[in-house]
């Protein structure tokens, strides 16, 4: 057979033992928080029906699932008409099951078969990888995880603290110090097109406002223009524009701007309550953001909107949430509100590395390798691996007689920062001796005080 | 829109958090079991090109391999020649990868493509889902996962030992107390083919012998008959069948028997040599069941061979593996050696289901539930929260103001051991209120002893 060279899918990565050790600093990092805040964890299949994923993403989403073809004879109901007509009525013809696009969608479906043994609220997170058939580019990769948690079923604000103390904690367990958390709430969108006079246009508003960052207020007048706004009703933005002030102070103005719009004056009081509950918990508001423009899933959160930004990288948004009246309408369950959060984890370590601040050496590794010389310090070498594991210190013995010098590279390799070695010495004396590979220091000690030394 | 009611696709699978509590338990032992004997984890996409996995599984295998539609116009290179002449010839043009069937593919695949950069020998531990399109049963999925450790780039026994140790402390950790870990090696195999008269033919050998178990020997004789095993090899195994002894006996008695095979001989060498690290480790043979017919993998495996099966149960075996002399040589690259092991999650979560050995309650959740009656209460718990979860213990408060009965029911519906009760008594004393729901005993007491209670 000719022999192939390997090599992986567009827009996918293979993660090595060190990337591996980074990751899972993340993702326990994470996940501890969601467990000390009372999320309980779920998990869903990698495959999805089709009749579960599509529809739910809009029509570029539904273009971006993978689907996976029916097994056995896929072509067994196909005509040469279907053929002819194209791939959009074939599809259904050959794949009934897609790969999961996100979290959320697989949520509510369980959420709903599950509805009589669920209690409410039910907080629940869910760490898995999700997949889109997106054109790969730096930071975006066609399999990547989300780390979601979310509590459904209660309308409470506590919720929306839960969220902002989770971030916090876990941004400071990250030890990632230059990030804001930006907050904002639905209503208070609705409120300022309301009193700009173009009630119901938020969404059209915020596509626009959304671009400041990006192209300044000159070039976001024209597009509000270009998309019919009034004159007055842009200029009527100018402050909101401008507000360079504190969150209360920006709470303060709004009550002012807003105060002829019902919806708005409730988007105020639910944020200052969250403000309230912050203070109540004795966190402050550091890194909290009140950003009055700030517009994400305006299809389908209903109260805050959260985004957090990591301050001078080149990738900002490692992660973002809100909360929702209907989660899983869509599946004949009405009624289910809640509020969720989703943090970006691929982008997370992007940051980090960029930042250069992950812990250092390999994490979660071996920490001693024994060596040895001969047949007899090898054997030797086990009964002290024994000792070594039995009190929890990761370890291993060099399989194979040899060289010293091999074994030795072998721990640089691997950064394995302690060496014992077994010589003709140690034998007859019983004894070990233990060279910490990061100072260059060497002594002969009993196994016992090698092992207090270790740890 | 018509609305739909949400299903799951055949064979996979949701897990709700109590059985995501449990999953994680056994996985949490794995892994900690991997990373103390110093494998490291790596991960490798769900998705390879279909050139990757195919002829890697035999036709069979092929077959059950899930293949991803391409994204786009999948038809576009397909034409009405190709749909009359059938799924196989168009699969091809319709289809460039696939989902992950093993964690041995990949793996090799991570070899060649990394081995400038890996140092050997080895040490690899992977945990992912696998996917095959196999009719779904009984414990038999189509989403699983597998826990593989796997050394390359070695032939000493050490790896052996490493392997029996591992799986001994993986059990005693699960608390699983009836179980065999069968051993063997090829060479032995191939050595009864020699000495009986049928050089080369271990594989139909073992085929048959391998229903020992569920038809019986005289079954067997016949089937081997069939196979053309003459008589008088067939009586030739008459002892190996009936071996009621020890390791070391049994060892002993292979000694003679195949005498007369090279390679028969240096099998037992190789198991002697594993028994003795055994001994040197300080580690007994319990548990380790030298068998002297069990096959597996006999297409690859050159060397050692395990299987683990717990005793009484009726799913028996929960892993295997063994020892191969060329892992990624379909992909260009030989001699690469090595030795490995595969721990079958989902069997051992229905074992220990059918032993009812879990540990009991939730696993990794709320310990602490805070209830309160009003808004003052409700403030005055943020801040027994934060004490809470300041001293790492997972805790929430109920996020609605309502009836006390409604909040003790969620707390036990979510099995949460500790209620913190405020009502204005606890408030007007600084005190809480502390209720442990498994013994139903209630007392006021200070903050600071509430937590050491907790504790």
């Amino acid at each position: 057979m000719a022999v192939q060279k390997p090599s992986l899918p567009k827009g996918t990565r293979d993660f090595n033992p060190m990337q591996m050790g980074r990751r899972n600093f993340i993702f326990d990092t994470i996940k501890e928080s969601f467990r000390l805040f009372g999320f309980q964890q779920l998990e869903t299949p990698t495959m999805e029906n089709l009749s579960t994923l599509t529809g739910k993403y809009g029509d570029e989403g539904d273009q971006l699932i993978f689907k996976i073809l029916n097994s056995g004879d896929f072509l067994k109901d196909v005509s040469a008409e279907d053929l002819a007509s194209g791939a959009g009525k074939t599809l259904p013809k050959v794949a009934e099951k897609g790969l999961r696009y996100d979290l959320t969608v697989p949520f509510a479906r369980y959420v709903v078969m599950n509805r009589n043994d669920i209690t409410l609220p039910f907080k629940r997170f869910q760490v898995q990888p999700v997949w889109r058939a997106d054109r790969p580019q730096k930071g975006r990769y066609r399999e990547f995880y989300q780390c979601d948690a979310d509590v459904v079923g209660t309308d409470s604000l506590i919720c929306e603290l839960e969220i902002l103390l989770m971030i916090k904690r876990v941004f400071s367990k990250l030890d990632i110090k230059d990030y804001s958390i930006k907050i904002n709430n639905r209503k208070i969108l609705t409120g300022l097109a309301d009193v700009i006079g173009e009630p119901g246009r938020e969404s059209a508003l915020c596509v626009a406002i959304d671009k400041l960052d990006k192209i300044g207020w000159e070039k976001v007048k024209e597009e509000l223009a270009q998309r019919d706004f009034s004159k007055d009703a842009i200029e009527k933005l100018n402050p909101i524009i401008h507000l360079e002030k504190s969150n209360l102070d920006k709470l303060d103005f709004l009550k002012g701007f807003l105060s002829t719009s019902e919806v708005g004056r409730q988007g105020i009081v639910e944020l200052e309550e969250v403000f309230e509950f912050l203070q109540s918990y004795g966190e402050d508001q550091s890194h909290v953001d009140f950003d009055v423009v700030l517009a994400r899933g305006l299809s389908y959160y209903t109260g805050a909107i959260f985004e957090v930004k990591v301050n001078n990288v080149s990738i900002g948004s490692v992660g973002g949430g809100g909360r929702y009246d209907n989660l899983t309408g869509i599946f004949g369950l009405e009624g289910v509100s809640g509020v969720g959060f989703s943090f970006g984890v691929d982008r997370i370590y992007d940051v980090m590395e960029e930042l250069d601040i992950f812990p250092q050496g390999q994490l979660n590794e071996t920490k001693v390798l024994i060596t040895h010389f001969d047949e007899e310090g090898q054997k030797y070498g086990l009964t002290v691996l024994k000792a070594l594991r039995d009190n929890g210190i990761s370890s291993e013995i060099y399989p194979e007689l040899g060289k010293i010098k091999k074994q030795f590279t072998y721990a640089d390799k691997k950064q394995i920062p302690f060496v014992i070695i077994l010589g003709a010495d140690e034998l007859a004396g019983g004894k070990v001796s233990l060279k910490n590979l990061e100072t260059g220091h060497q002594e002969s000690l009993s196994l016992a005080d090698a092992l207090a030394q270790i740890q």
